[in-house]
């Protein structure tokens, strides 16, 4: 017999309606019989609501089948920085943009209940892995990694290379280097175009650069992406999905290849268009 | 044993040097033994250079194993509009952009000799089969499809779909639908971005947008795109590679898909970068 | 004694609603004893409206104070084209757009009042005055002259000069030289920027040019302006206002200089921002 | 009788060349009768140049009729941050870019005995003077300010008004307010246009912001501008000419204005085009 699913329940932590409706899938699904544990965090600002101090488990320590996610982009790329596995996110949007989110709110118990039924797809999301010097220290990226002039307004002098060749060299606010994810984030903001997620590919755009004739480009995602800062003096800052930031000495070399690590989301439909087109119009 | 290769010559019409050139390698590859044929055109512009008549076939009815081109873009897009199969080109640069040449004209016999002794691959690029009404009566685009409106300076309304799904609806002067071969052509003067050719993708772009949130899109090179006219009277006029020019009534569906025909070229090298984007900043 | 003003209506021709109006304001007009004439093609469009027969006078030869515009910038722009003098326009809005106009219809009758008052400024427009080969054969262009490929598809070598030096040569789809009220249409599609319509300078934007870094130049409304076409062969067409169409042999040099004449728009608030800004969100 | 000139003598301090033909034209000058000054720090990296060290007077007390600038732009921003009065500038490239720049190396003395003979004309260019909270503490601008996210790669939500009308609203890197003068530096990175410097004009223009239709604007010099920064916790960075930093409070309001002092420059030629389109396509 197929044992029950596990669930683990993350809630944006500055919204009191979004822990509210966290607290009533926790509700549901405890009264429904199965196994759910909630982030400290979610818990931790849940004055009211009853959660079970048991079921408060830190977020890098989920072993869960399914993650609900209730808010917004930030509490997705929360969610991919801090959990060690590939755990599959129903996304229910209490955010501003929720690009990636599923469901909303008014959907919240319908969602659940094909969740349950095992009427779902997986949506597999490519991610990006940085290595600084050789070593892989910083979380993955599931939008961009932007490496940016660690003194705004000061352009920086950065070489990148494509599997070894020389692919442009910018003096620029900073470089973009996004999965099709990302794409239409900080890479479009920098001129980059829409990239359909179901490409295995990476954009590199740009950021201010100097010279009109730096396009942004897209690239193979299996590419290893080399980029040096050729400012000798000039730290760099490199801000992982925009929510880890880091600063790097001006020698560091910075590779970016695609992640082993996928994130995976709970879809219920295939259609891609119109969807998305119409999310990006709302936003732009 | 092996049968020996045949080769086809083709040389751009309007300039002395490269018939002259034409003439050369074809007199070596006959000297050593080859069977060598001419295209018409080239054969009746040649009018010092002894070709053998009997050599002289229309491009249309070229078998060869592999055509020699010695030009610019322009003649190997002639020839990938001509030839009914898909043969290797080995593309010798007398042009001014030579995007898709391989060799400049002082390696040229250097380049024959590697490709004799078999010391070469295949660079095999998507090509655009285009649909209208159902119909395939038009090339197959190498480079892009530009859908423009028929009166210049008079705006179309188009919707275009990816896999039956809205994508846009833009009002513009046309729209590009572009290979990543044809990425640095049309497709990138309209915004958009530089794509390694070998992503397996194509671009959209729509061409002056009145909506400025009208954005380039990258889809999978496998997705159906379909071009709907919404201006009720106004023509459309249909530009492949900027070679094949048609006009079509308003009513026309405009159906895109990758050919099953790919364009063959014979490259001695796989490095791609920083090569590629070198040429893109000489042309820019 | 300040003699009374004469109105002049123009309504646009392919809304009924926009003719009932037309009506009314005429009605109104003529009740408090002001002369109105009413131009031809509104006249005729009107099949149920009792405006008199000896009101109906041709666009070309109104000869009024005012002119009462009811449709969108179209109706303007036809205004501009056909009548001979620089009148006064009060627009109301019965279009889609509506950049340039003043009032909406709710507002119709107050804003007459207004205008009856004398409690309204004048905002004045600069206008371009093209001349080919020497002559100004073509209507002054209040957005803009979109110099264009006479064939959709293939780039026209454009040189321009400002004040005689050269300021660009491009390979493009054509250029647009456009006035600040212009720069909100076709030029801005082009990549150029929105212009403050206080500011004596004009736009010159390269469609889709084929090098990157030929960019939109703002020139001071002092400037000449000359265009030659380096394509020997191919004519090009010049689309005044998106009105006026006229095909130009490849010889002919275009000049274009700031007209002597100005468009004069009834306002009754000096404020600019944030009604354009808003209104050109709205539109994008 | 008329006085002799006074000549004040600023090289790029990083560059032996420069402090050497500064020290050759100090020589000529002071060999010709003239009194000549020269700033401290072209006085203190010159180890080998006899300079007198009675001539060794501060940039900042400067009191003369012409400066006499040796390097690229960097030195011309620097002369005009220190500088207390409107002092022409001569300025001979010795620097990469060059824009501001009049003659090259070899033309010194060419020019020197022009300027002597009066033989030139004075071109003066607008700057942007600074109130933050209504204090003027910080340089005028000669290229742009620059009003940055404190953190780069955080976005900002910033307003700003055109005299007190609100003309957008963005969540960006930054902003950009520049001069014509200015306009080919950061602003154009920003994806503004080239403004002719004779045009009595500003640029806006958003750094890489969210909406893609936040369009650089063009405002008249005359306008009164006004940023406020909505985001409330976020210090922001104003960057004047990248010369000048400083970190401002959240709450900061940055008033921008043209400044009543002006920077003017010996030129030899009133000619614009082509020479300013050209070195435009060499730096890009």
């Amino acid at each position: 017999m197929k044992r029950s699913p596990k669930f683990g329940i993350v809630s944006r932590r500055d919204k009191e309606e979004a822990i509210k409706l966290a607290y009533k899938v926790y509700d549901f699904l405890k009264v429904s019989g199965y196994d759910v544990v909630v982030d400290c965090e979610t818990y931790d600002r849940s004055r009211s609501h009853p959660f079970d101090e048991r079921d408060r488990v830190p977020l890098e320590e989920f072993d869960v089948d399914f993650i609900i996610a209730i808010g917004g982009d930030g509490t997705i790329l929360r969610i991919e920085h801090k959990t060690k596995r590939e755990i599959p996110i129903l996304s229910i949007n209490m955010g501003s943009l929720g690009f990636l989110t599923e469901v909303e709110p008014h959907e919240t118990f319908f969602a659940l209940s094909k969740l349950l039924d095992g009427d779902y797809f997986i949506d597999e999301r490519i991610k990006l892995r940085t290595y600084l010097n050789g070593e892989n220290t910083v979380p993955d990226a599931l939008n961009e990694d932007a490496i940016l002039t660690g003194i705004p307004g000061k352009i920086v002098h950065l070489k990148y290379y494509v599997d070894d060749g020389l692919a442009d060299d910018i003096r620029a606010d900073g470089l973009i280097v996004a999965t099709p994810t990302g794409s239409t984030g900080y890479a479009m903001s920098a001129g980059g175009p829409f990239v359909d997620p179901r490409i295995d590919a990476l954009v590199i755009a740009p950021l201010a650069p100097i010279r009109l004739n730096s396009r942004p480009m897209i690239v193979p995602a299996f590419s290893k992406i080399l980029v040096r800062n050729e400012t000798c003096k000039r730290k760099l800052i490199l801000a992982i999905d925009g929510q880890f930031y880091t600063t790097l000495d001006p020698s560091t070399e910075i590779e970016i290849v695609k992640s082993p690590r996928r994130t995976k989301f709970v879809r219920f439909s295939k259609e891609f268009y119109p969807k998305y087109p119409i999310k990006l119009k709302e936003r732009f």
